[in-house]
């Protein structure tokens, strides 16, 4: 048995989830936002509640940052003072020296993608690439069913291609990355330059990805230019990807995964035409299967992963 | 001892390679451009030959096409019209029954790739991303020590990756791929488009990477905006591929890398700008080492990995 947790911006999330994958107790809380050893007692009480007296064979962690897996070390968390905070310890260790049994750490993103390709719509292919959308773009890769993390943790960061030498300045310290265009504040943007000049049904509304798809299927012209354009910067980055690294499957999540096939399709057109015939051919596209469910049964996923590789360390 | 086999558009080049890298014996001949039969016939010959009289432990070609792995059999390969013949033969089968030994086949550019990993500029990375700049721009992807090939053979097919969505026709039917700007054609078009109208002292030479290079290092401002706009455009798809995949290593080969420090410098410093500072920092940039004995050691290595393999099959 296996105990999942996700730590969020927000709440934090928890599991126990069986060798099987079934779910079978869950947590959900607000997160300790703060004080980093408010944090760790926090994921303490949450391992001893989620596993009911008995000890989990393995925990495992998703957080909003990367985590250089030499170390296990945060290479920063923005979004979490409490996990900045602990950037220069050695989370693994110190969890596992408090629940007093194997912990594995890993960025959400990682984890995410680790539960499509177990449980979701990653299933039975053989490499994945998973894609979030959210208010940052990001994503994991996963090749032969195993997690490539890269030197220092960072690889699936792919909101950070650069798609136009041109655009707008990046949170990265760089250019026209692909985050700028399609991540929530890129749709936003657009959308509000775009509603400035003409006539559109978005005058009036809180711009965000669900209202500007909402509008895009009635017909709304403005609407339909953004997500034209956010799919087209989509198919530009995960076509060079897919020429790259020649994957058997996409998986589209996060919450803007939420616009659908709508979106979905328009994703799939773009990057058809910025890829070789027989990559796209031999790349199945599938929106992610396990919504909100996978931050937590992918953090024990990471738990069940990291035991099984210490047979062959 | 391992026999490795370099088919190009105009020669076959051949080496008997021992278990440690080393050369023992080499050949260099025209090629068999046209027929099929013709060229099984002159590779049988030249294992003859290289093996002198014993049998090898196995036999690698590296051919210019995609091999798609799962069937040894040629996505096409447009520059030698006698492998283009062979498209619907599973290759390593034949070359098995004719060599009678097994026989391997392989990409010239991922073999140039393991090639560099095992012994050249690549040594001693576990993860490399090494990139071939000649006429075409391909490369290899190299994780843990092993050649990811992706689902059907493209993996490493770098030279794709949309960099200007408003950019020129490409061959493979997109348009503003990399290799529009970073391949041959690419610098010679833009050569010629801008000595047209300013004072170069490219006027009146012929146009290629190497007399660009020579100019730019004697400050013609032309040149050096050529060179300057083929390592911007490589910046921008290198940091892309490092920001997704946080390679240790990068390796530039081809016969446009013959332009030395002068261009690798430029590539860096364009890629730095393009990418996390963590992933630049955690990855070393070389100029390949192995130049034209790349091909054959590294289709002897397929031929050695590819029999390795076989243990676990």
């Amino acid at each position: 048995m296996y105990v999942g947790l996700d730590v969020g911006g927000t709440n934090l999330k928890g599991a126990r989830v069986a060798e099987d994958g079934s779910v079978e107790a869950r947590l959900h809380e607000p997160v300790a936002r703060e004080r980093g050893e408010d944090l760790l007692e926090q994921l303490r009480r949450a391992v001893q509640t989620l596993s009911g007296g008995s000890r989990p064979d393995a925990v495992g962690v998703g957080v909003p940052g990367i985590v250089d897996h030499r170390t296990s070390r945060l290479q920063g968390a923005p979004n979490l003072p409490a996990l900045a905070a602990l950037k220069d310890a050695d989370l693994a260790a110190e969890l596992t020296h408090r629940v007093a049994c194997p912990a594995f750490l890993d960025n959400d993103g990682n984890a995410a993608g680790l539960a499509e390709a177990w449980l979701g719509a990653g299933r039975g292919a053989s490499s994945l690439l998973h894609v979030t959308l959210g208010t940052g773009v990001g994503g994991a890769v996963i090749l032969d069913g195993r997690l490539w993390r890269g030197q220092s943790g960072y690889a699936g960061e792919i909101g950070h291609i650069q798609v136009d030498p041109q655009g707008v300045p990046c949170g990265c310290g760089s250019v026209g990355c692909m985050e700028t265009v399609v991540g929530i504040r890129g749709w936003v943007r657009r959308a509000a330059e775009l509603r400035a000049s003409r006539a559109t049904r978005l005058k009036d509304v809180a711009l965000e990805p669900a209202t500007i798809v909402a509008a895009a299927r009635e017909g709304d012209a403005v609407a339909l230019q953004v997500v034209d354009e956010v799919a087209r910067c989509l198919g530009q980055g995960l076509g060079g990807l897919l020429n790259a690294l020649n994957f058997e499957r996409c998986t589209i999540g996060g919450g803007v995964s939420a616009a659908g096939p709508f979106l979905l399709e328009r994703i799939v057109r773009e990057t058809r035409s910025r890829c070789w015939a027989n990559v796209f051919e031999n790349c199945s596209f599938r929106l992610a299967e396990l919504g909100n469910e996978a931050g937590v049964v992918g953090a024990a996923r990471v738990a069940m992963v990291g035991l099984a590789d210490r047979r062959w360390a």
